[in-house]
């Protein structure tokens, strides 16, 4: 069975390039490993992912991510079967926060600061179906 | 939680462009920093408005307002959440009473009169759909 | 309240240019001073129109028309509340018996006659937008 | 074409007893005659009415209400096409201002009065359909 | 146009039976005179409260609670119109704390204290429906 | 925001009358505490959860429980935001394996023993709506 | 392939009660051999009936209908699929003229004679529909 | 009433060039006179014609058809009311047995021959949507 | 996954009571073994079948039912996924050719004669739905 | 009746180039004779194949495959009417294992692995839908 989660965390640190190349690297192998697709976001220490799979291996990676120090506040934001992937491959992408980004923000809650945490599940696909298109990509 | 407030009211008096200028600087001066967006339509002494932003935020913008004394009649036309603004910045926009308008005006209410106030909401809304596509914006 | 009042007359005797040209310019007078628009079909001595306004002025309207003597079989064919009007002036237009008209009503109805008294309300809607497509319309 | 038309009227002086029972003696005979069905409420010199019947004998009556000088200010409030009858025969109710039929109007409006005129179409409808239930008929 | 207009506010000082009784009395005075119909729900200094009328009136109303120094935090919290009323007077039910209500106010929110302003508009209305039927109403 | 969350795990040890009442005793307080509610299924040593709450305190607990040595595999089978909950309380039921539900397991799957690990999202809403109603219920 | 056709037609003279039960007792035996169920309506020389069955055996019966020269003016007025038959075996049903029928014509025309020629297909399947219920049927 | 009336036969005989045009002929002129359009194609000795116009006209004409000794086994498909006609002429098409058109029969039934007879209706109907793009008409 | 599959066959030779009771002993316990759960009806040499539980071993049992030379003429009918089963045991009904069932079978197809072979799908699942309840059930 | 049949196969031992040409030649000769169309796939020694056609000669074929001793794990995954083919003739496509097919495998499925067993109804329908499109098929 298909599923997709969408979770978000805060970095325990500040992240320097360094750490995310290492992150994406990292997250990369393990997840073409398990059969893994979906995107990551990140701004301001703040990341917005999408994992789809098999049950099964989302759950397993979405425990060690838990497990994960550098991560904190880590959240199930949304769960659900899918009939297909939307992603074929893994991608990472940087929200940088210049003035396009914050309108984006804006336009899906209250300020103009990314928070993925208070947005309702409805707001969060349309905010992550037009992040995807807009969000320069890291690959 | 996201929500639009749609109200009209009167000027007090006659407005010179010195006051309509003085109108749109404060407001977006005052919207921005409460990340209140949306727009303002004025018409012969009339004005129309759309509030978009976080609730307890737009209630006290609205509460503000009633207690400005270059306005009377003031009143909420339409009030609902939104799962995501229609505007992300301030705009203010200027019907002028051409034969354009007046048709504009025709189409949506019994007269050629701007009257907002006897519109029905579902009026309402369909006006202020076409009003944004034809309006002169001030930004 | 915007309604819409769709009816249909025939003339009681057999009008010239001139009278057509009367009628024309008396009903863009009153019903301009009336903030009534619509539209008007002539073919063989039958009238068919559609007056958009206000309620009560679109029923004074058609009262004053079931006194003019040069009118008989007057009726309602079709009347209802409308979001916001389809016209904003008023037109006049000529079917001629005409192949291509001829096509038409046969088109719509039973025959290749116009008769559109004995339409059924979804015959004549359809109808009604079809021929304001194709009309030549006197302005 | 079997068609229903709503329209109000107001009485053009005071009503007694006599003119109440002459109004309904009439409106029978003429109704049966023409296959026409239908009710009426009369409060307060208000008439709201709904005839039932073909379309051509439906206009035909109301053209002829129209030329009665016991009435004003009549005015058609809906009409369309039904798929069949409401009533099999011809029922007139009283609407007494009490109590219980002023919480009735106050219910459909924004006052506690009578009026008919104000109510929007589907308003209309539902107000109508309660009438019906709760009128003492005079039969 | 009848709209309903629903808000919440905050007591600025602890509510006496008098005081309550005080609120009861006034408002039904009021909104009588006004044609405007609702109830009042109160719980721990919180006030939840539906309006029901012409918008004019209900603005009207609503602008006038605003400036009574008894109440703060007052918000709109929905708005719209209605096709008919829900009440045809006017009640105000005190929702006192014990288990049956914390119970209540736990199924709508996260936590069982009353907290309207943090309602959604679809959960604030479910509320107010199984409210309406447990609350002990004074009249 | 609600939101509902079902998982299962299974027991990494055989459980003892004993056992069971310790997790109902703990699972009870440390649920009132966070307002969450919801229901406990317990077959041949597979849970069967549904957690409602705050989503922030929902999380919470479900990462407390990946943390519980006497449970494995434990797995996220769906979440979502719910209008209102179902539950008001804790409860845990026991599902034995006498005939009846082995029948009930029988219907939602492809064999006759309880495995919640392979339904698909509609059958375990199926499955979950009717184990709510024939479970004998510890309180 | 089941279908359904339904026909009007008009006796060519006036029948009495042998005519009668001569069709009836001939429609049930030649219908039974060919696994045609239906229904036969009579009133004042006008039959309306409902033929279910295989399509080539109830257009065979049509057609040798067409040819009975105790009829004429024979007509389709409805035919199409059907997923299953309304009736299992044969009747015929006796419309009389009392009061109480006239009511029923009524309801479904212009005029309270029967005519199922004029009426709609929409019309003559409610007609149908409600006649089964309410005809005195001879088995 | 508007109704459209599908039917097949097959033809008595083999038909050459010299019939096919007499039968056009012959039906272009009885139809016009009746103002019923529609379309007639034929392949291999089977006629499948829609015919359209007054209810009492096309019922009128089919039976006609039946006496036509020079067509058997003539048989209803479809019957039904239709809100404006497909057709304003009167038009013949030749299906030719070329591969194009096995291709067309087979797509629409279990064989690569043309047999409107075993099409269920909403076949029918799609087939013949398709035919009347691609058939060659003959005008 | 768990899917429904529906047969008919011919049985090869006349089947006797101790057949019958042989068939039903061993799909019994057959089925039970691959919890596979369903319905058998027989009429007349002719069986119909539904089969549920797992895709693959629903796929196994039916293709060793094609190796059985008691039968022939086996086909499928219907297959699809199922949310739940409709059986939680497998039974089988005799149709016997009283007039009750002929009545039944004459409700679902052309003939009075029982021939799931010529059924449509959506015909077969109506007769399911309804021989389910009136079949006299051998347990 | 128009069936379309998806069911899915194992190549018994490896298959060269003249096994496939050899089956591409006899499916196509047979199938044509039985006017049955559609399309077959091949990866790694799993078949995929839709059958369209007459609902008996589609099981004839279909029972005529499970006695080949090249195919093992038949399975019929999918089964229904249809209202008309998709295909008109007979095509095979291979589905090699570049990393292009890969990822549509991937994108179906929870591993990179063609696998249809254990794709659900709608799973396979929409990857049969997208195979179509992107395989290279053999005429």
């Amino acid at each position: 069975m298909l599923i997709q989660l969408t979770y978000a965390s805060r970095t325990a640190r500040i992240l320097g390039p360094a750490d995310i190349k290492d992150i994406l690297g990292a997250s990369q192998r393990n997840n073409a490993r398990a059969d893994i697709t979906g995107a990551l976001c990140l701004n301001h220490g703040i990341f917005l992912q999408q994992l789809e799979g098999d049950r099964a291996a989302v759950n397993a990676l979405y425990h060690r991510l838990l497990k994960d120090t550098r991560h904190r506040d880590t959240a199930v934001l949304d769960f659900g079967e899918i009939p297909h992937r939307r992603f074929t491959s893994w991608s990472m992408g940087l929200l940088t926060s210049l003035d396009t980004n914050r309108q984006l923000f804006l336009k899906y809650s209250s300020s103009a600061d990314f928070d993925p945490y208070s947005m309702s599940t409805s707001t969060l696909r349309s905010f992550f179906d037009e992040v995807m298109q807009n969000v320069r990509w890291l690959e």
